[in-house]
């Protein structure tokens, strides 16, 4: 047997960086400006300190596009570099061992702002340039320098004439990249990735207007003036003490973070925590529709104000993707997959921290000031009712604050409802009933025939609450829910007493046979029912849970499989005490008979929205004929 | 000035491999796949030519989960390697000059089957292994080898005695990979990226049941054999010429890409082309709903067999993302930003070939069976539409297939129905005016009432048809899209022949008041027109500009901004031909008048759809009563 030591010589990293290190080239500025700004932090700290003896003042990194020049630079006034520095940090790539390799280059970036919090720093400069210099004086009292490598491993080093303290970074951007000269598209890497980086980011001029000298004529233009075009906000809402905002303050960093977006959001959440994972963040409730799908993928994560991705799945709940806002946290580790994601410890506590905060929130909210939670309970429904059904513990916070609204207006929490309901709406097995409309105008008829019993409607009108109820209806005892048009009122909620029908036994078989004559192909099973005598004459139904079957497989899953394509089923109520069914019993013609069955079956279909084309038209051709 | 050359000393590559090579681990199992199924075609190849005396035979690739054991086993029987080669290739990673670098692996990978064509081939197994093992035997007439790594740089390497040709390699999976030791994650990761590689791959086995043996019992259980459990299509459908497949091999190769998916493809298109770029493939038409986000991102791209992604942005034209199948090009770059991807010129003469190879085979479909390209029209419009909008060229094409249904289920191309409508639907001002629905049910008795003046109606019910007419509008002359309920059909349509009206000019000034002081806070412009005496008494009217502006917006961009949100505005036509109009005019009481009025708008409003919830409700009672 033979050991030996595998031997990696790279004579030149630049081309494995180029085309292995990023999937995305654009990130090379992100991680540029992630140097040059851990450069004038350090300075400032050494400043702080005593241990540099400078003027730290008010310290900006410029970017500069040289676009005839094929030149892209970034300058910054932090601690500048020294020659040997230099050698030491640029010249000398090191990669040894696995956790010393990644301790000694995190270091590397905090001693000497080379290495960014991202990857290779420094070194993603040759993903856009096939030569790069950099020039630079430290702030000790040392010569300038000035460094540059045209892609092959040979570098040349020289004094430089620079006379300020910092560091400029000179790409010469490559033939592939020249995507990266256009103004535009730094503007864009700016807004992207360093919106809120802690040191202002000079990008050009811009001309401000100034207030007119006084005496000016109307005529005279504004004086104006040519200021620097600071593209950053250094010191984002999140970065504060949430005692130091005011509510318009967060409302104005949701402008700065959406500014395409007009509407307000509904609340924030500030997120805060040192311990045992380092969280910063903002989150927004906006107001929502019930399109989930393009709601997602809003929120922004950040590690140390540097804007990372969009894409916050696996580190926030899934039901929270809809939030918006911001979370900056140096814990959770990027470019790995989903599944580390997923079992990462600090990560899984993340999240559950995020879950309780939004828990917490909503509570505080509810309580402290339920009038308001009321009133923007339709906007975040959506939100708290995914969360109950996906996340337990969740749920248990939110049974607490939930809300049940009714089609009046009225908003009952669980027990709430529970409470106000069972004295009517209990059946004869002990079991109580909850009645909903899952839209208030097409279900008008059949909500006005149960408040007539006394009985409260609630409006349940999310996409997933057929989901909802079913848990509901699992986790709770003793409940069951069933929308108003599923079947006759005193079929849903059985009482013992029984209505009197006018009808005889052998009236009532010859009535169904008369409809079943007319109505035989329409699909409808006829059911007759004795009901008060002003309840209407036909009703249609559908039955409550083929219809949530449906539903539930509609919106994802859950329900019966292939249930999602079956046709709707309903049932023809006809009411045998109504005069108008007594009048079709009766009726000596058959012709007469018809158009009285055909009418009543038309208004009752018209009242289910079951009317429409063809057989409309005629109904509203009819009717003319019947007003005239 | 000093000149030197950048050290780069890589004591240990692998944790660099490990953190920054991909941000998805799971492909390290792709890359050593892809690394065996080289093996096995050189051997194939220098076999054909003579120069590895060896047997061919039927080699397979196996895999195999060790999870007491923690270990992932790849064996294949392909080329091995010396004890030399080992040394080479696996001992020696040298990073060279940049293209030199590329060149040299990519050779490497063809002469010995250790690098892929992703990246960093074998290395990529210290992703999710602290310990990797090779043994291998080559074809030539050498001594096996064992070499082993712990993640370290040092390897040791010694004899084996192992006797098959091949090589196999052990992962001793790492403690933060385990999830790699699962049998479902395995077989999830074979179906993603291996299940159309040309070796057959072997994962476990599985049993078959054997047909009787003569004479055996009912009773009798069927006899059953253990068989290898091969996991992938060495031989998919693409990779073969379009003259030896019929068209129940592409539906069975469509169900082996999407099993879950039931419905049968409309029809396909085999992709075929060496120069200037090499890309074979298939795409399919499946049936599309109007759905447009959800249909996205299901054509797979391939390399040389081996899966890359399913996210084809940039590369397939957007609009057609929406169909399906599989694209394999080694033309396309991996790994690069979507701007770098959208520049590239092998990428752009791809994307408009594509789109030309769709353009061609709709038009052969339409010119050779017009009556199956007319029955599969409303599943496919979408895509057709939408490249129309989208793509200048395939407008040019697209306009002499395209086609415009009408609601009696006629189909005619733009020009035919130019031909078709001439007559008929020319206005004063030589324009030709298009009558449409977008809803056959709804708009049902507007639509009647065009049919009954000789008019066609066309049925354009796309999510994004205000978009195309507005862009036919504009590109082709003297044409306008006007809905059947936009107005009066006179006034839609306006010729030099006027109706005579039966009321006075005093009279309408009488009806006009009579009618205000009724529908006066109901928001209604009143529009008298003397039209068919049989013609409806009310009709409401949305205005054509408005809503489309209104619809566009709605549906991505276009239109104007703002209008999106604005309310429906809709006029109320009155016929003063019509009998009952007559009768408003003359009726003594105005009791009876106002509710002639309201039960003729109630209808009216009814016919439009607009009558809803409690006004629903009362019209039904009123017409109960009316029915007695």
């Amino acid at each position: 047997m033979a050991t030996g030591k595998i031997n990696v010589s790279v004579d030149n990293i630049f081309p494995l960086i180029k085309k292995f290190l990023y999937s995305d080239h654009e990130i090379f500025l992100r991680e540029l400006i992630s140097n040059a700004t851990d450069a004038t932090l350090k300075l400032k700290h050494l400043s702080s300190i005593g241990e540099a003896k400078v003027e730290y003042g008010n310290p900006i990194i410029e970017i500069k596009v040289d676009k005839e020049g094929k030149k892209l630079h970034i300058i910054d006034q932090g601690l500048g570099m020294t020659e040997e520095e230099i050698k030491k940090y640029i010249n000398e790539v090191a990669f040894s061992g696995a956790e010393e390799f990644l301790d000694k280059y995190k270091d590397a970036g905090k001693d000497a702002g080379i290495i960014g919090h991202f990857g290779l720093g420094f070194y993603s400069a040759f993903m856009v340039a096939d030569k790069v210099e950099i020039i630079t004086k430290s702030f000790k009292d040392e010569p300038a320098v000035h460094w540059s490598c045209d892609g092959s491993p040979e570098f040349t080093i020289e004094k430089s004439e620079k006379e300020d303290r910092g560091t400029e970074i000179v790409l010469h951007i490559a033939d592939d990249s020249t995507e990266f000269l256009e103004d535009g598209r730094i503007t864009e890497l700016l807004t992207k990735y360093n919106k809120f980086m802690p040191i202002p980011i000079k990008f050009g001029t811009k001309t401000e207007t100034l207030p007119k000298p006084e005496g000016a004529k109307e005529e005279d233009p504004a004086p104006t003036q040519e200021v620097d075009n600071i593209i950053n906000n250094p010191n984002p809402a999140w970065t504060k003490q949430p005692a130091d905002l005011k509510d318009e303050d967060y409302k104005s960093f949701y402008r700065e973070l959406y500014p395409m977006q007009f509407e307000e959001p509904l609340f924030h959440i500030h997120l805060n925590v040192d311990y045992p994972f380092n969280l910063t963040g903002i989150l927004y409730f906006p107001k929502l529709t019930n399109d989930l799908s393009v709601q997602r993928d809003k929120i922004q994560l950040y590690q140390n104000q540097v804007f990372v991705t969009d894409n916050v799945e696996g580190i926030v709940p899934e039901f929270l993707t809809m939030l918006r806002g911001v979370i900056d946290s140096p814990d959770i580790p990027l470019n790995v997959s989903r599944s580390y994601l997923q079992a990462d410890g600090a990560v899984k506590k993340i999240s559950s921290y995020i879950t309780r905060k939004v828990a917490d929130k909503l509570s505080s909210l509810f309580k402290n000031n339920r009038e308001e939670f009321e009133s923007k309970w339709n906007d975040i429904k959506i939100v708290i009712e995914y969360g109950m059904l996906s996340e337990e513990k969740f749920f248990e916070k939110a049974d607490k604050f939930a809300l049940f609204p009714t089609v009046d207006g009225k908003f009952y929490t669980f027990d709430e409802m529970k409470e106000a309901l069972k004295d009517k709406q209990t059946d004869k097995d002990d079991k109580l009933v909850v009645l909903y409309a899952s839209d208030k105008e097409a279900q008008h008829s059949y909500i006005e025939a149960a408040k007539n019993k006394g009985y409260e409607v609630l409006l349940m009108d999310s996409p997933i609450i057929s989901h909802l109820m079913q848990k509901l209806e699992t986790s709770k005892e003793n409940i069951s829910f069933a929308r108003v048009d599923a079947d006759h009122l005193d079929n849903l909620i059985k009482k013992d007493d029984t209505q009197i029908s006018k009808l005889s036994d052998e009236e009532k078989e010859s009535l169904k046979t008369k409809l079943e004559e007319v109505i035989t192909d329409k699909g409808y099973t006829i059911q007759l029912e004795a009901m008060d005598s002003d309840s209407a004459p036909f009703i249609i139904t559908e039955p409550e849970f083929m219809r949530r079957m449906k539903e539930m497989q509609q919106t994802g899953g859950g329900g019966m499989f292939g249930m999602g394509n079956m046709p709707e089923m309903y049932n023809l109520i006809v009411n045998t005490n109504n005069e108008l069914v007594g009048e079709i019993l009766n009726t000596k013609t058959a012709k007469k008979r018809e158009r009285l069955i055909n009418q009543s079956l038309d208004l009752a279909r018209l009242s289910k929205g079951l009317l429409k084309g063809e057989e409309l038209t005629n109904f509203i051709k009819r009717s003319y004929e019947m007003v005239k």
